[in-house]
C-alpha cells in the first residue's frame, strides 16, 4: 500500500475507524483514501480524524449490487450505469475528485455528488427502509401459527417472494447500516408508520375511494424508473422470460 | 351462454354478487360456475344466493398474473407451474371438482383445496400484505420533501424499486381485496405493526445482536422459495441477464 495512489477501504461501517487508524502510516503525501460504505456522515466522523496530511480522503458510496455478498458476487458488467455518490468534505482537491470520478466512470457508473447529511437521507428512503421492511415482512409470515411456513413457501410468487431478495441481503451489513445512520432510519420508519395507520384506518373503516387514492398514486413511480433506466420493461421482473428463453 | 358447461366469472371482486345474479337464469342444471377472485368468503356470501339448483359452484382462484392487468397481459405460459386453489363449498360433486382441477391442470397449473378462511388467512400474508406495504412505502417516499422524487427515482435501484412492481398493480382490484379480506388483513397488519416497532425499538436503542438475529433468519426463507421452484436462482431477479442478454 505504501505507493498507492488510490486507497479503497472496503469494509463493514462499524469498522472503518479502526481500519483506517491501521492504515494511516502507509499512506502516501498525495494519496486519494475512498471508502464504499453505505453511510457517509458516520464513516467521515470514524475515519477523519485518522486521515494524514496530505491524503486526499473522499468519501464514496457506489450504489450497485445484489442480494449476494463476497467477491463470488461479482461480475463484469455490476457497475454499468449505476450511480456512484461523492460525499466530498469542505476543502477537496478539486483534482483529487476528478481522478477518482474518473476511476469509478471507466467502471460504468455514473456519477454524482452531496452532503453528507443528504446521502444519507437520501439512502434512507430508498434503501435502508426498504431493507428494513422486507427483513420484517418475511420475519411476520416466519412467526404465523395460523399458515404454515411450506405454504407461504408453495404460495409465495402471489407478492410475498418481491421482499425476500432484500431480507436475503448481508445482515452484518446490514446491522451496521441501522446503527450508523440511526437518525435518517427512525424519522423514515416514523413516516412509514403513520403512513401505513392511515391506510389501516382506510381498510377498517372500508374507505374505498380513499383506498383507490392511494394505490393510483403509485404507479406512476414505476412508470418513471422505467424511463430513467433503473428499472426492466418487463411484467414480473422478467421473471417468464427467464423460465422460458423462448419468449424473451 | 345456456349450453356452457364452464362458466368463469372473472370480475372485480366487490360485482360477483350482482353478476352472479345477473346470469343465474341462463346456466344450464350441471353446468360447473367457478371464479377466479382473490378472496374467497366474500365470493362464496355474494355469489351463492343466486346460484340456482343442479349448478356446481365452485370457487377458485389462480394465483398467477404480473403486475399488468387486463387482456393484453395474458401469455400462453402465465399459469405454468402456478398454484390454483379451489375452496369447496360442503356437498361439492366430487366429479364436478374433479372436471375443474383437469381444466386447470390443462392450463400447466398445481391444484390445491383448503377451506376458504384458511385461503383468505393464507392470501393475507403471501399476496394482500406484500402489495399493502408495497404501495405504502411508495406513497411515503413520494410524500418527501427532504428527498426529491427524481432522487427517489435516480438511486431507486438500491432496493426500493423491487416494492414499485408491487405496487403498480391495478387500484381497482386491490381496493376490493382490502374491502372483502378486512379481517384477515387487518389481523397481518397488526402483527406486521407489532414487530417492526420492535425492530424500531432495537434500532433506536442500538441493539446490534437483535438485530443481527433478525437479519440472519429470513435468508433461509428465500432458498426454500427457490428450491420450492416458485423463484429463479440469479442475483437480483436476473436483471443483468436481461440488460445484459449474453451473459445469460
Amino acid at each position: 500500500m505504501k505507493d498507492a495512489d488510490l486507497v479503497i477501504v472496503s469494509v463493514p461501517v462499524g469498522s472503518s475507524g479502526a481500519v483506517a487508524a491501521d492504515i494511516a502510516p502507509a499512506l502516501k503525501p498525495g494519496a486519494i483514501l475512498t471508502d464504499v460504505g453505505s453511510t457517509k456522515a458516520s464513516v467521515i466522523a470514524q475515519m477523519t480524524p485518522h486521515v494524514p496530511e496530505g491524503v486526499h480522503f473522499i468519501p464514496g458510496h457506489p450504489l450497485a449490487g445484489t442480494e449476494k455478498s463476497g467477491p463470488d458476487a461479482g461480475f463484469a458488467e455490476l457497475f454499468e450505469n449505476r450511480w456512484c455518490i461523492f460525499t466530498p468534505l469542505p476543502g477537496t482537491d478539486p483534482a483529487a475528485l476528478e481522478k477518482l470520478s474518473e476511476f469509478w466512470r471507466r467502471c460504468g457508473s455514473n456519477i454524482d455528488t452531496m452532503d453528507p447529511e443528504h446521502h444519507d437521507m437520501t439512502l434512507a428512503i430508498v434503501s435502508h427502509l426498504p431493507h428494513i421492511i422486507a427483513y420484517n415482512i418475511v420475519g411476520t409470515a416466519d412467526d404465523l401459527e395460523s399458515v404454515t411456513k411450506s405454504e407461504v413457501i408453495k404460495y409465495s410468487a402471489s407478492g410475498f417472494r418481491d421482499f425476500t431478495r432484500l431480507a436475503a441481503s448481508d445482515p452484518t451489513m446490514w446491522r451496521d447500516v441501522c446503527l450508523h445512520n440511526k437518525d435518517a432510519i427512525l424519522e423514515m420508519l416514523a413516516r412509514f408508520s403513520e403512513d401505513l395507520a392511515s391506510l389501516q384506518r382506510a381498510i377498517r373503516w372500508g374507505d374505498g375511494d380513499k383506498l383507490f387514492d392511494m394505490f393510483t398514486r403509485t404507479r406512476a413511480i414505476r412508470r418513471s424508473i422505467i424511463d430513467a433506466g433503473q428499472e426492466v420493461d418487463v411484467p414480473n421482473f422478467g421473471r417468464e422470460a427467464i423460465e422460458h428463453p423462448a419468449k424473451s
